[in-house]
Order: C-alpha cells, then sequence, then structure tokens
C-alpha cells in the first residue's frame, strides 16, 4: 500500500521507515521528560492562551511573541490559513506537499498548480514570478522544499514576496524541514517587511515528535493572523505539545549538532546513490529526491524498508522516490539493501 | 479574571476546580497506563485511519465504525461541522455552551439565538419546533444542556428531529456529558432514522483526560460526513489520543459506577444548596446551575475555589453559576466553603 503520504508503518510490515523525515538524531531527552512529566497534566485542560509555550518559541527565534500562532501540527495551521484568507484562487508549485492542495480544497479554492521544472531541479524561477498575477489570492510554497529539499535563494523569494505583495497575495512558506538546512536561511527575518507573509513551521520533525502534534505560524500583520487565529479551534494543543514545545528554548545545541549531522549523512546518501547509477537531485535538508528505473519502492519493501514512491505526487512520475536521511547505521543499512537490488 | 470557559488555573490561584465538568473518579487506570506506553509512540507519525481507535469506539457504542470521525477534542469536531454544512444560518438556543457561537462565526454564518425560558428551567420546548424554519441550516442543541444539565425528553427530540429534516436543517446534537446521566437518554439510537442527525462526543469529560484531546462524531449519512471529515486536518489525533481512546471498551464498569456516583452527589450537593437558599436548576449531568444573590464566584475564589461565573453567558445574568459535582471530600469542602460566606 502507498498511500498520499509516507509514513504508513500500521498497514506495511516495514523494519526501517524511510519514507518519513524525521530528526535522525531522535528527540532531544529534555523533551522527552516535559512528555513524560505532562502525563500528570492530562485531567486538566490545557492553557489556552499557551503562556509558557509561546514565551520558549518567541525566544528560541527571537521574534514578537503577538507574532505566533500554535497549531495541533502544521497541518491545522494550513487548514486554518485557507478558511482565514478565503482564497477565490490558490496557487501552488509542483511538484511540492500534498497538504496544500487538500487544505485548499477544503475550502473549496480554485486551485493553479504551477509546474516546476525538471531541468531546474523543481527549483522556482522568474516564470513562477509572472505567473504571480492578481487573480491569485494565495500561494503556498516550501522553503525547502518537499520532495527535493530544494532552498530558493533568499534573494528571489524577497523579489517573489514583493510580486506577492503587489497583487495582494498571501504567500504562505513552509519551513518545517529548514532547521536541517544550513543556517541563514529561513525567511524568518523579513517577516516585518512582508505583512503578506505567513510562515509555517512545525516541531514534528526537527524534534522527531510526530505523534505529539505541534506546529506553529509566524505572521507579522495583526489583522491577518487573527483571521487565521478565529479558525484555530478552542484548546487546539494537547498539554503533551506544550509540554514539548516549552522547553525548545534548552536545544540549541541539539539544533547544531542536527544540522552536522544531517549535512554529511546527506552527502554520503547522494554519493552512493551516484555511483549506484540514480539520478539524485540537489538537496538541501534531511531527504532526497532520486530517479531511478528500478521500482525501488517495491523492491525495498520486500526487505521491509519503507521509501516514498513519488509516483503520486503532482508533477512527478513513475520512477521518482524520496529518500529519508537516517542515522548512519541506517544510512548504510539501506545501501547494502539498495546493492541487492 | 473569569473568562468565556472555566478552567484557567493558569491564571487563578486555584485549589479546587469547580469550574470545569470532568469526571470525579478520575481517569480509570487502563488509559493512564495506555497513555503512558503511548510515551514510546511519539517518534511516529500516528495512524491517519485511527483503525483500532475506530475499532474499540464502534464496539463500545456498538455502532457501525463507518458512521465515526474522530477529532482533537469536540471543539475542532463543531468547527469542521460549520465549515463543512456552510450554514448561511445557524441557530443556537441559549444559554448553552460558548463553542457552537465561536464555530458558528468561524464559517461567517448568520446566527440566531433562540433563547430557552428560565420559567421552564430552560428546557427548549414547543417554541424552538416553530422557529426551526425553512431558513435556517443548521442547529446545535445541548443533550444534556450545558450550563444547565437539563436533558430533554426523547420523544421531543424524535418531533424536533423530524422537524429539522422537513426543513433540510442539520441537528448537531452535542452529548459530551450524555454518560453522566441515566441510561437509555443518549439519541444514539436514532442515528440511522435520521440522516440529518450529527452527534458529537467527547472523551475529555467522562474520562477526566481534557489535556489529551480526543472528541468523535457519528452520523449516518455517508455524504455529510464526509463533507465534514475533508474539514479535519491530517494526523489531528495525536498518538496519546489513539491510545486512550483505543482501551475504552476495558471501561464498561468503570462507566456504571461513574454514574451512580454522580448521581449520589449531584443529590447531596442539590439538597445542600437549596437548604443554603440557592435556587437550583434541576439537572441530570456532572454539575449544576445555580443561582444566588451572593458573588458566589469572588467569595469562593478569595478561598481558592474556582466555580464557572456564568454572568457572561448568553441568555444568562449575573448571579448564575455552574458548579461541577466532584468527588464527596471536594463537595464536602466546598460546602464547608460556602457556608462560610
Amino acid at each position: 500500500m502507498n498511500g498520499i503520504h509516507g509514513g504508513d508503518i500500521y498497514r506495511n510490515r516495514v523494519r526501517l521507515d524511510f519514507s518519513v523525515n524525521v530528526n535522525p538524531l531522535g528527540t532531544p531527552d529534555v523533551m522527552k521528560t516535559a512528555l513524560k512529566a505532562a502525563l500528570k497534566l492530562c485531567g486538566s485542560y490545557p492553557d489556552m492562551e499557551a503562556e509558557k509555550l509561546k514565551k520558549a518559541v518567541g525566544g528560541m527565534l527571537c521574534v514578537p511573541e503577538e507574532y505566533l500562532l500554535f497549531g495541533n501540527g502544521a497541518s491545522e495551521l494550513l487548514m486554518a490559513v485557507v478558511h482565514g484568507v478565503r482564497p477565490r484562487r490558490t496557487m501552488i508549485p509542483t511538484p511540492s506537499f500534498y497538504g496544500y492542495e487538500y487544505a485548499a480544497k477544503a475550502a473549496d479554492s480554485e486551485i493553479v498548480y504551477f509546474p516546476l521544472k525538471e531541468q531546474t531541479g523543481f527549483l522556482p524561477g522568474e516564470d513562477l514570478l509572472d505567473a504571480l498575477t492578481e487573480d491569485v489570492d494565495l500561494l503556498f510554497l516550501a522553503n525547502p522544499n518537499n520532495p527535493t529539499g530544494r532552498l530558493p535563494e533568499k534573494a528571489y523569494l524577497c523579489r517573489l514576496l514583493d510580486v506577492c505583495r503587489q497583487n495582494k497575495i498571501v504567500a504562505v512558506l513552509d519551513e518545517c524541514f529548514i532547521e536541517f538546512c544550513e543556517e541563514g536561511r529561513s525567511m524568518l527575518s523579513e517577516l516585518e517587511n512582508y505583512e503578506n507573509l505567513v510562515i509555517v513551521r512545525a516541531f514534528t520533525k526537527i524534534f522527531a515528535i510526530p505523534g505529539v502534534r505541534l506546529g506553529y505560524l509566524l505572521c507579522s500583520d495583526p489583522t491577518l493572523l487573527n483571521r487565521i487565529k478565529r479558525q484555530l479551534p478552542e484548546w487546539n494543543l494537547s498539554v503533551f505539545a506544550q509540554a514539548a514545545g516549552s522547553v525548545c528554548g534548552e536545544c540549541r545545541d541539539f539544533l547544531g549538532k542536527t544540522a552536522a549531522y544531517v549535512r554529511a549523512e546527506r552527502k554520503f546518501l547522494a554519493e552512493r546513490f551516484a555511483k549506484m547509477g540514480l539520478r539524485v537531485f540537489p538537496g538541501d535538508a534531511n531527504f532526497l529526491l532520486v530517479c531511478s528505473r528500478k521500482n525501488l519502492y517495491e523492491e525495498l519493501l520486500r526487505q521491509e524498508i519503507l521509501i516514498r514512491d513519488c509516483e503520486n505526487y503532482r508533477g512527478l512520475s513513475k520512477g521518482f522516490y524520496r529518500i529519508a536521511v537516517k542515522s548512519g547505521q541506517d544510512n548504510e543499512a539501506l545501501i547494502k539493501a539498495m546493492e541487492q537490488i
């Protein structure tokens, strides 16, 4: 079974899951401890104001707390954005994360799919800027993109935000994988310059807690932020989510270590994949998009290894696979398994 | 500070919280064990299909699994209902739970507040049936109501559902407190007779896990159910919510014990309140609506006891308070504190 998302370990027999992209270093100990301590809080309603969480995340990112909104995972925030913005027309460059399409459809928005070009490694270019005209109300763009892991240049993104502002387009930048990339590529620093910029991020991947559900959203325009906020259900954050998020300030070293680790392991995998004759797309995140003539998905699943078959990605086709960068040991096991195909 | 909901223990100094209505028997041990075991699952995405959970809840309620939808608390489901139904006009009898208004506003629905009469203990009557005309698209009604705890007769509710069906109104019955009432008062058995009936329930109160976030919704019409389902964010249930919910089948005795315990304690509180000269509204749930000339909220908070001041309930006014039925020991402590006012 190969669904619209990776990670279906519930209906596949899986020894190693390369189909989801969570931090290979796992969850920081301080966060595990916080989660365990939250067990005693299950009998109380979560703090509706999420005071501690807001303070911790605001501090970690050095952004004003009033720019922040929290969600039960980034997926809830994407949904709140479309219901808050009510776009007649939403632009989604493809290939990209399916969740944008899912959210836009929930609000019955017309969707304009903008095909990114394979020749440029699916990096958005001038043609996307030309396509961002007045009749578009909302843009979803991932920084870095998924499934490519590719980061657009910051100067390009600023031009894109200028075009969006001129045309009254709300630009949602999905930075759910930004912490795995080299430093300084986030657009956080531009929040104050662009009131039409909404950044969505998550704890899911970088802190390896997809089961907990915690995402956040940033925007410097209080009106837009409030339009989104009123679409969030009350008490949307569990005591577990709030507890985990509240200790993020103590995870600075962990973040640095992660980026270095992923860079080295990504390099290892990319080189070995290339050696095997796979086409490897350049990427900056904790996963790699590859192209192969073999049926890697089926062949690896036979060895109980799950990867993401990208055939059902809009804008991709048979032969594309997304493979997570995992721990050194897991990555070696993957290479060994692939050599047997 | 007195907000739109009870339970703000984060910004009040509270020794005893009578402002939220969770099970005085606490969380069943089997559920606590399941929550603890879920700690190891935080690193995996939750099951998008919620297979185990669906099976457990379907079995507990003896309803087909395909009638079920799960949410991150009932609050998420209320939001999904309004976005799925897109009512031009929503009817909300008052006083009632604020969440209906919050949800309807998110979908920019026009809201018609229908005032329930104090003389009848705020029980809905014939006049509500008359008001349910063609120009209403959605009705929110609580069974039992909150803050009164009052259960309408089943025969009345069937007539109401008939009127709703005739006028193409989707009727949402909120049964978040139904398990605290005497058996046989749920409208679950009518699901198949009314395709326009949506029942919303939660684990929050009966299993005393408001911090975990788990609610569910039932509807026998697959088209309506799907319209609601596509409004739910992907991965909306944490591994904790799924783990807790999956053991509900083992809590049958707990449910019986709870109802008996609450009945006895409610009787105790009602009698003592009446003796003190408070006006007590007849109620069938784990809380009581009372009316007093004293400022019970302020006076009790001075003793670090929090109750729900209902002055800001639409349809109520100064002097109304909602008080939870808690454990025997807590209830005695409350009575003692009230005698000192």
